[in-house]
């Protein structure tokens, strides 16, 4: 081993203010004059899933295992696929886990993790939890089995301070604007809570329909009563549904809501007739519903949604293509976001043209596309944002929302669909810890990507700047206006 | 901002020499010598748009609106998506337009393509523009809504000049050869005045039967006709619609065609029998054809395409995976070629077996094959043009003519199919004024992939200097060559 | 001309120690380092083709031509799409060659190789080519028309050489262990040979049962019959199949064999009843297994294979989604592995949803997947690797084993898997001599992906090292542990 390489370990863990910058000595100079003109915005984070009752409770997070580590499934999952059972990192079943022995001791939980932290290597999971670890943790040591005591009565010591209740950290992260999930049912109590304590524009709700609109989930059924008496609607007729989702999207809305969810397997959007649509709602509350029925009233909701957000003013996202709970015997005992999501070949040209035809041209109307499966980047979502006012792009999503997989995003698209159709970065997470080290890492990837145009003068340098800031901060706050 | 990040608006527009070559500066110095051979190379531009009759005619250019943004749907597309209509940019109806209230101020135009200017980012509409205005119209400086009135009189200026006739830009821009598309039923006489004038071997047709072979197109009918009277054939046979066509490549290759040109949805290459190819034909002509029909009779006819090929050497294009006209309504209105066409999934491996098994091995036949699905580069192209003689690789197409595609077609296919199975670089435009920007551009992403070669160690440089001759010039008029 | 650019040709043809280190140089010092800790690594090799007999035997190699042109279908596949045929290249037709010409002449086949040798670069090919010529054949001149007797002399004497037998190589090569390819009814004697000379721990047989599960091969029921015999067991019904599946998994444990290698078109793993099962099974002795029969019983015994290797040990290499054989005139002429086998689409997320939920969390299981379509690297394998313990991901394969497909693989996977879920390098390949050049290409390419990640400061130097070796070295000692 030549000298050069030594352990690191034996030195004190710092992070380099260079991470995640272009390594090429023509581009790196303009990319860190770049990123520190982003670096300090405040973040907008449109799309995430940190639950709200954390800041309208505003209690002290437990320990650090239950913070960092058993709700996080990037996490968790990694560890899994080297061997470790779900229930070890301290994961509950939710039903029929007879047998299941849970990790209760957050320390043990803790050891583990550091004792996989090799496995993180090259991840994205592995910069945010550095990140998170040293910047706001003050972390000083690399986590391994030697360290992991240490670092869980530096993490614990943290998270007694008063400083680092949810609500203090909003203004400690750099948070304009922050947005929850809510199921279509929500009524918004907590939002209300929140806004009464002055928080009403910073913590805002999404309403997310999925679970009454997937006439195939188990819970489907049950869902649509908690619709029904949450809105005041009678849903027993398909008219009656449209209506209760009429008056929640309606009550979203004005507790501040800017934006739908729409979690679909395929990106289909074809509308069936009221009757067909009435049929199919009514089989469904029989029991009776088939497969094909789920499917073609799934793509009839989409366009519904569509109609509903060009009339409300509601951006709708759209993130289809993901096969959730792959491995059904773990989502039987352990529920669903267990890691066990696995993306699927995505079609979009066809699926959303009866959408775009009617809508993509509506000037009340915004739809922002994500994908997990990245041929469709170039192929179908950049032709697509290049074209219809009403498409913005979604960030890099989910398993694309590391290093590499964001130049590439960059690189396919942007060529085509240029910079002006795209939403900017979203999170989406419910680790409320990594934000900051997500926007931070999206940032330095755009710096990156910007600072090469510059070199190879395909880009000035003023307008790299302009551009590095409205992707960071002026394009999400416009892809998500208030209608 | 640091002092390094001024306004470059402030300061005259020149455009780097080093443009679009890579930045690494172990790279850059040899990008630098492989680009030197190659930029002064004439111009094969074997596959394009440019309406024959500008030749023809030899008209000077009406205004640069008229020249540069309404006929350029790559141009018009992006403005459209940050909400401009067609009809503003003076795209005008082509039925049914009632209520079209379409812009006729050319200088009205002009000012906003030039206010939409930062929209362009990181397009290669960007770059062709900016080495366009610079180096053929001499503006001075960035577009803006400030400067557009000043840059609109610079290029008018120069419309005006003599010299800025289309027959004298050949000469100017370096174009040895360009190829044109005409229909099936051309009766070739812009050709003929050209050939007349000393510029039949340089101005020569393409022929494009989609018309006639896409039995799902509203025109198929009078198109045929128009074939069956070009011809002098009786089309109301298969039989006679076959001789119709051989009668027309005949007439295109005495005029000059090296090739036909092929768009198809699908890349099937099926043949049917006489009797069943007969009978679709029979069905379309009473309007009775089914779309399971029209996709049977569209394979179909590739498959004959083919075989014509093989007699008559005319080399075959094939570009399939686009759907066209995605909405509906705009394509009523505006007709096509308004940037609502948009990539779908492309299958290759199956559906062109028939054809290469028939063929493939044929010496008299040769077939160039496009994409516009990133996917097919390295999966399936460069295999089936890396075993096949017949097969070569089209250069990136349309969506994928951009600095950072064109580099991800040479990383994709290279490995597996070599360069010697290219068939260089074609530009496929109807924005004549773009195509030495197009060419230059091609050369200098070409430089900078053989450049990284040559750093790595990966190929010797005087290899990379006579690859970098043969994807500029050779191989385009090899791959084209007269039978 | 520069003056830089002079043709290499006149100067000794050396090999510069950096090729296929990136060239940036920040980038490039940290590659080199990483490198120097894996070159000297032994050479772990568990998935090939190298003929075992060659090494039971331990004759010489007969001559240039014969070792490294006739038999090496990636080198053969290039010149014929430059238009050369298989036969004047010394390939023998297997059946039905009536009027095929084969050149017998060793000397004329390498003339024909050299004079090609433009097509190969920017190939895979090349590099391997020309690191076997000069640093084990101490080659000096690059191969031209001019060169080629020179150099096949040089070849030539090199194999009369005793030290070049493939024993002796299995040292000077320092390869640990190889495994070979073996049918399912291979009795192993050739093994046996080499573990009564102490060869028994260093050249493995490998399962591979595709011809007697795989209904739709014209030799499916031959195949099926050596089965029999060589298991002892009865293979009328489907129950004395399996069992002489079971007998014939247990000699290859006994015999060493670490692992079964799978290559189906689909990666369908859907199991039948095993009524099913054996209806399709007396079909198919019948004669009368329709299609469906056929990939309705493949994706079954994929099921089987997966239950054995849970019971044996014997880990499961799966590489799914090429369509062999595509131009079947060639095949019936000169048989398969003739370049003629073309990738397709291939489908993993729900193709393997039964195998994986069957036996994804089997302590003693194991699955390594490969696949030649590069979108599911980031959209299916790398998420399915990243959650499920058994399985592990192979190294890029065939068409993806390449420097720059390499790179993106690293760069498609590790964001989402991490390292410790790869398999590690396997070089899958029956040119024996091209395996050090293999290896060492892939630890290039890795240095190159781990210095960048340096450079960037997404890893420290010292993990960078730890990973390199693991790449090189450890991870494929473990993917394929004995049971």
């Amino acid at each position: 081993m030549p000298a050069s390489i030594d352990p690191a370990s034996a030195q004190p863990w710092t992070l380099h203010p260079d991470r995640a910058l272009p390594a090429d000595p023509a581009v790196r100079p303009i990319a860190r004059d770049l990123y520190a003109q982003t670096k300090g915005l405040p973040l907008v984070s449109m799309h995430g899933h940190v639950p709200v009752e954390w800041f309208a409770d505003n209690r002290a997070f437990p320990n650090p295992a239950e913070l960092i580590v058993v709700p996080d499934h990037y996490l968790v999952r990694l560890l899994v696929s080297q061997g470790l059972r779900n229930e070890q990192l301290g994961v509950r079943p939710v039903a029929d886990g007879a047998g299941v022995v849970v990790e209760e001791d957050p320390r043990e939980v803790w050891r583990r993790f550091c004792a996989g932290w090799k496995h993180f290597r090259g991840t994205a999971t592995r910069f945010w939890l550095e990140t998170a670890l040293v910047e706001i943790f003050g972390v000083t040591q690399r986590p391994s089995e030697a360290t992991a005591d240490a670092t869980f009565d530096a993490v614990a010591a943290v998270l007694a301070d008063e400083e680092f209740r949810p609500r203090r950290l909003l203004d400690r992260f750099g948070i304009e604007i922050i947005a929850t999930t809510d199921p279509a049912w929500a009524t918004l109590d907590d939002h209300a809570k929140l806004a009464a304590d002055g928080y009403g524009d910073r913590v805002v709700p999404t309403f997310r329909p999925d679970p009454v609109v997937l006439l195939d989930r188990p819970t489907w059924r049950a869902d649509v009563e908690r619709l029904g008496e949450a809105s005041g609607e009678d849903v027993a007729t398909y008219a009656g549904y449209l209506a209760a989702l009429r008056v929640q999207r309606a009550r979203f809305k004005a507790a501040g809501a800017r934006a739908t969810d729409h979690g679909h397997l395929s990106a289909d959007t074809t509308p069936l007739t009221d009757t067909e649509a009435g049929r199919i709602y009514a089989a469904a509350l029989a029991g009776e519903a088939t497969a094909a029925d789920a499917d073609a009233f799934a793509g009839h909701m989409l366009f519904q949604m569509a109609a509903m957000s060009a009339e409300d003013g509601l951006v709708m996202q759209l993130h289809p293509g993901v096969l959730r709970d792959h491995d059904r015997t773990k989502h039987a005992v352990f529920g669903p976001d267990t890691g066990f999501d696995i993306p699927v070949v995505t079609e979009y040209t066809r699926s959303l043209r009866p959408l775009l035809e009617a809508f993509g041209h509506h000037p009340g109307f915004r739809v922002v596309l994500f994908t997990v499966d990245e041929d469709t980047f170039s192929r179908e979502l950049a032709p697509l944002a290049g074209v219809y006012p009403a498409v913005r792009l979604g960030a890099p999503w989910w398993f694309l929302d590391a290093p590499d997989a964001m130049r590439r995003f960059r690189e396919d698209v942007t060529e085509t669909a240029g910079f002006s159709n795209m939403s900017g970065f979203v999170d989406d997470t419910r680790a409320f810890c990594s934000i900051p080290a997500r926007h931070d890492l999206a940032r330095r990837v755009d710096a990156g990507y910007l600072a090469r145009l510059v070199a190879e003068h395909r880009l000035d340098l003023d307008e790299a700047v302009d551009t590095a800031i409205d992707l960071a901060y002026r394009l999400p706050l416009l892809a998500y206006a208030k209608a």
